[in-house]
């Protein structure tokens, strides 16, 4: 394995500390328990929105905390949720008077530490609630999952949930737009090869020659298939495909679409798929309202793409639309 | 290989085509011959900047087209200098009466093809200048190049000149700010693997299990030495030292850093980069006065890094932070 790491077992520790180095003028990182927050906290009376999980994704989450987007993240180890001590912290530092949203992919593990977290912060009288983001339609349920995963359209409910908490919006009101922006959207991805976890020290997975997987999880869970390496076009409208049905998407629609790097994928080919993903919706009648192409969420150095469709209307455009300053969104 | 594309001699043309499709507010993509242009054109009168190189690197140069940054964009074949009959297009695109510059790493093709596409443009009264960038501190002569290559603080240059440009400086004036930065600022770059060039189908150059190569060029060109895996921390001393040496840099001055991702390389191993770099610096007595980690010009998926220091005055500072609004800066 080479990585630019120094202990494998400080990889996350180190890596935030130059974080915070980097985006001092945006940011704050907090040590023991590790979490991150805005530089300039939200004004009292503005409801809170963390997010948070295994690191090895970024720039989710701590890429996304700033103005316009969360008020705390909360990283894990490298694929490994993080524990409730954190994520209460994060609350409470999140907390302005009128409540949190805790945006939680779905994977066993950080349900249940954030479901514990939210339980220790409302005892401490902060009102919280949780919106589990389960975007994958690859597999409904998956190695550290029940039900669907949650994937790279977290960024999307991090930033249009972010600017309704921004503007001013109540605790039940981001909450449904957080909740609205999960159910109207879908994503797939596919990998090429694996990424590599610093303590693990191996690939994750194997893969042949010509092999792919489809429907792969961002910590290399298992797909739907396995198969041989097609024509960028063919892959983009394998996926494309399953993501428009599940999400029933019909002619005169509009969508945000998301081509999404996994860390490994140059620029060049995420365009590509781009370009195919455009001509299948225009094929089918509907419309793109905004397009987003590169690394949102990604799975450490892992050669991929997933490809996320979100249903809009023009409410959740403008809150897309609002301006965010954050290390990764600006 | 494996690799999302089609045909492999058609990657940057359906890369260009997703990427019109992606970026239709701020940019506008011309073929046949291919060049990039901003939506919005400067307001007459104003000085043009322009540069372009082999694709494969982006988000440079595309990337960096519009408002405070580049005017047009020239991207050749994957790796491979584009042609006089572009650039000149991209200069007369960029031309609104008060000359352009050429902003040009230091290679052979891109040298001889921007000289002749200038001659072309003084031909029909336009007048152009040249910048050559030549920022790499690890080799005097290469590959591709007679001197020192052009590499990751190309970036910079761009957005320092593209500002001077946009608030209305002549073209001497932007000329000299360009050749300023440039004259300013030193590069160095590691590769732990190579990226494969689509229309070659196979890795550029093969490295060991255990083995590094330092001095990398920005197209696998080789550096000065190979030599095992080492700790990150070893490893940016090593290119932090030749780099700070070679711009005699003391303490007491002021830099902006930039931890500059190959394309490959995961973000928790960039910012572990920039802990070290930043701790370097201050053991030096220098001061960080903007920081930036990602993927500014990329080899393909290549893993690696580059570390780029350069030495700022008020106003170069002040340049840095106006604003741009381009696919990739923003």
């Amino acid at each position: 394995m080479k990585k630019l790491v120094n202990d494998v077992h400080s990889v996350v520790r180190e890596s935030l500390e130059g974080f915070a180095l980097a985006h001092a003028d945006l940011i704050e990182v907090h040590f023991d328990p590790d979490f991150v927050t805005r530089r300039t906290p939200k004004a009292h009376g503005k409801v809170g929105i963390i997010s948070g999980g295994g690191s090895g994704h970024e720039p989710l989450h701590a890429g996304y905390v700033g103005e316009g987007m969360l008020d705390a993240a909360v990283p894990g180890a490298v694929f490994t949720s993080p524990t409730p001590d954190p994520i209460l912290e994060a609350t409470k530092a999140a907390d302005r008077g009128a409540g949190v949203v805790h945006i939680v992919k779905n994977y066993t593990g950080d349900v249940l530490n954030f479901e514990t977290a939210a339980e220790m912060a409302e005892m401490e009288d902060i009102e919280v609630t949780t919106v589990l983001i389960n975007d994958d339609v690859a597999v409904e349920d998956s190695l550290y999952t029940a039900g669907r995963r949650g994937v790279a359209g977290t960024v999307l409910v991090e930033k249009i949930a972010g600017a309704s908490a921004e503007r001013g919006d109540d605790l039940a009101t981001v909450t449904a737009i957080a909740t609205t922006v999960n159910e109207q959207m879908r994503s797939m991805g596919l990998a090429l090869g694996p990424c590599t976890v610093p303590h693990a020290g191996k690939p994750s997975f194997d893969l042949g020659e010509d092999e792919i997987e489809l429907g792969i999880g961002i910590h290399g869970e298992p797909g739907y298939r396995r198969g041989s390496m097609e024509s960028a076009d063919a892959l983009v409208e394998e996926l494309y495909t399953k993501v428009r049905d599940d999400l029933a998407l019909t002619a005169g629609e509009r969508v945000i679409t998301l081509v999404n790097g996994m860390g490994g994928t140059p620029s060049v080919e995420l365009y590509i798929c781009h370009r195919r993903l455009a001509q299948l919706l225009e094929a089918d009648g509907v419309d793109i309202a905004r397009s987003m192409v590169g690394n949102y969420v990604t799975s450490l150095e892992m050669p991929g793409v997933s490809i996320t469709l979100l249903r809009v209307d023009d409410d959740m455009l403008e809150l897309f639309d609002a301006p965010a300053c954050t290390p990764a969104w600006k």
